[in-house]
């Protein structure tokens, strides 16, 4: 099997799966029961909390709050915080390039009375400054600019962002770091919120993290208990949080040398797709290496993504989150590209643990199964 | 030890965690990655969602959704129909014995401009059927009446109410069956909507369930990719899922049996509580012997928690939820007990897997440690 659909997700660290399964053995009680064996549990859940903080090196700076995923995440963010503050202000600044858990909590915000600009993409797959610029006014009180594309992996400017954002209005800024955690370095010190998800990073399914620097009030989405300071009520997965801090610490001590593993397969990639007019790479220069996009210019994607998939070699057409939509990717189609490219783009990503050797194996395939499909 | 807690969380059987492991390990693709990986992965999460369906004894009538917990199920339900439907009428009903995620969900309703019916409890912390038939008119759109209470396990009349609700009104009736579900059999044809959580089942934290009556049509309150017919976004967590279909066929195969077990340790404590005028029985006769709530007349039940837990032994003073509030059990306050008896309740709660001799065993901790506490 090559799996080159890491960005969808990725297959759990086995430390992590030991985290977990130790814990849900010997520790299993709610770490909410106000018995000595419930506070044992919530001793753990806050010495995960606290190792999670620090191994993203958020400094202190931060109140961090376990959710079911960065889509929780996102939505927590961006409608809890515009609801709660849309007395000092109803316009809202994103860019069209972001993950579907972003945009359509914006688009619900519209549907609730808020003015909401999308900002254009650039060839590149970012946000012009400039426009962002323009954009921000004394009625502003929310951006939410994404960290690294989930699609064709640019990386956004965030640290400039920020400087704009606390230089030309009150606004708070948000990002979606889903992408970027586990590939980039991330100064925290420029991200007012922000989210992740734990199965990018190696870890497991449902857990996601929202990060709001303290003193910023956002209102709740879901009520009930008093869980996560009443912030996010519903009983806490003492086992799963631990399994984060597990995830993170072996993901972002080997960053360095996942992320020369990547550029290593992206530049490979790139030298035996590029100058060949069946393709285009989407992927702009200077993106994560753990993202490649191309562009099939006479082939249909999902013909050839399952030709390969017949071979046990997995790649995506687009988010998977969008994978059953009827219309292309709106990424690729925002980034300038046609209709018909936003229909044919290919995602391969990468974790960085991958084999010696896979991607010249992964290319001897592609080349094999691209030539079995009749040209369109 | 002994864990008398099992209806703030269970233990997950060990048959849970070797289910979630072997699809950690051998199929984590994401089940909306469009590759025949994930397509795999999808499959199992569909096996599992029938697998559920047929074990809970739905009958296709439900459309059934995977949440994070059922605190979000019952969000989702109760905010996602209720907006939905605000213009049919502005009138909604529950009782006042639901569980935080519940009545606060309600709360947030009053805020939007909804007139909401907290049901007086009875002595036995039940509802009135005449109260509600009363209560009911052709502005009430919703009924959410849960099925046992997780405090004093209670349990309610819900074929009753369902009858009342549909030949009153033109509401839907939802119940939070989360501690019904593994207690009691629930015959599905009376209810309209429910919730469940996997981890008071065996299972796992960090999933719920959502079952809705196909044509009941409710808004979202997570917005995001098109996972779970676009009802619930975010990657769905397959194993977790698959993991629940374990709990419940090991749960609910043993369910005669596990709830021979727990009326034995409840009738034994029963016997060893009553008729002392240090304690009153909270619990009512004919409720699920899976829980016991008792009310020390002359002692702090947190000091008694506290001194039984150093012995290794757990219970509670109320739900887990709410462990962190200031005042005392609401659902005690509201079946007419005084300030004072809210306050000094103790739940011990079981799931019919205890071993034998433990009752004997807790019995004589119990009434060592209560005798070493000075009465107030």
């Amino acid at each position: 099997m090559i799996y080159f659909d890491s960005a969808a997700t990725t297959k759990p660290y086995k430390e992590v799966l030991e985290t977990f399964n130790k814990l849900n053995d010997e520790l299993f009680a709610n770490p909410a029961s106000s018995h000595l064996f419930g506070s044992k549990a919530n001793t753990y859940l806050e010495k995960a909390r606290n190792q999670i903080s620090s191994l993203l090196g958020l400094n202190d700076r931060f109140n961090l709050y376990f959710t079911s995923g960065a889509t929780e995440s996102n939505n927590q963010a961006i409608l809890g915080y515009c609801r709660r503050h849309k007395k000092e202000g109803n316009k809202v600044i994103t860019s069209s390039l972001e993950h579907p858990s972003v945009t359509n909590a914006f688009k619900e915000l519209e549907k609730e009375g808020f003015e909401v600009i999308y900002l254009n993409s650039s060839k590149e797959g970012t946000i012009s400054l400039n426009e962002l610029e323009n954009a921000l006014d004394n009625k502003t009180i929310f951006v939410s600019v994404m960290g690294v594309n989930n699609e064709v992996g640019s990386i956004f400017p965030y640290r400039e962002i920020y400087k704009l954002v606390h230089s030309k209005s009150k606004a708070v800024f948000m990002s979606d770091l889903t992408q970027m955690i586990g590939k980039e370095k991330v100064d925290f010190n420029y991200i007012d919120m922000f989210s992740m998800s734990s199965h990018k990073v190696g870890g497991l399914k449902s857990l996601g993290l929202l990060g709001v620097v303290k003193g910023i009030n956002i209102d709740q989405i879901i009520y009930g208990g008093e869980q996560e300071g009443g912030f996010r009520p519903g009983t806490v997965n003492m086992p799963l949080a631990c399994s984060l801090a597990t995830a993170l610490r072996i993901n972002l001590s080997s960053l360095d040398e996942r992320r020369k593993r990547a550029k290593e397969i992206n530049d490979y990639l790139r030298s035996k797709l590029d100058n060949n007019p069946l393709f285009e790479i989407a992927s702009p220069i200077g993106g994560t290496p753990f993202i490649l996009n191309i562009i099939l210019k006479h082939t249909k994607a999902s013909v050839l993504v399952e030709a390969l998939s017949k071979r046990e070699v997995y790649v995506s057409t687009r988010s998977a989150c969008s994978s059953h939509s009827e219309g292309g990717s709106s990424v690729i189609l925002n980034m300038g590209y046609s209709e018909f490219d936003s229909k044919n783009a290919i995602r391969m990503s990468f974790n960085g643990l991958e084999q010696k050797g896979v991607e010249q194996e992964f290319i001897k395939i592609f080349f094999e199964e691209i030539g079995k499909i009749k040209s369109i």
